[in-house]
């Protein structure tokens, strides 16, 4: 089972595709975690870590698949 | 059953995308077709129509979902 996170920040960009492609993945193969920064801003160092650049922004055994363009991480912390 | 329909161009970028997001969707719920456009140059203007800017990208259920950018659409029609 691979662990596949979905950051995102609530964006109308973000929920789209939430809702349209984080939770197509297979649940037989994929657990899917859905972090919100707005949420859960203490994983915004983690999801910068992983590569991420942007959101919303899955990273699946370890590769960043950045999706659309709702906000830069610059933008997610405010900067 | 939707369609979930994933375009790329060959790139390293769009086969990593391949490999690692277009195989990972439930295949209870989706069925994956995986266009190349060098294959499948004919399938360009659907894909435009669609709203596909660049490639790696998922179209599903009318939803664009560009992955990682590997290569504009004009590039890709080598303009």
């Amino acid at each position: 089972m691979s662990v596949a996170t979905f950051y995102h920040a609530g964006c109308s960009v973000c929920v789209d595709a939430e809702q349209n492609l984080a939770y197509a993945l297979d649940p037989a193969r994929y657990t899917v975690e859905i972090v919100n920064f707005a949420d859960s801003p203490e994983r915004i160092a983690e999801a910068e870590t992983a590569g991420v650049q942007s959101v919303p922004a899955f990273v699946i055994d370890g590769n960043v698949f950045h999706v659309n363009h709702g906000a830069t991480m610059a933008q997610v912390k405010g900067e």
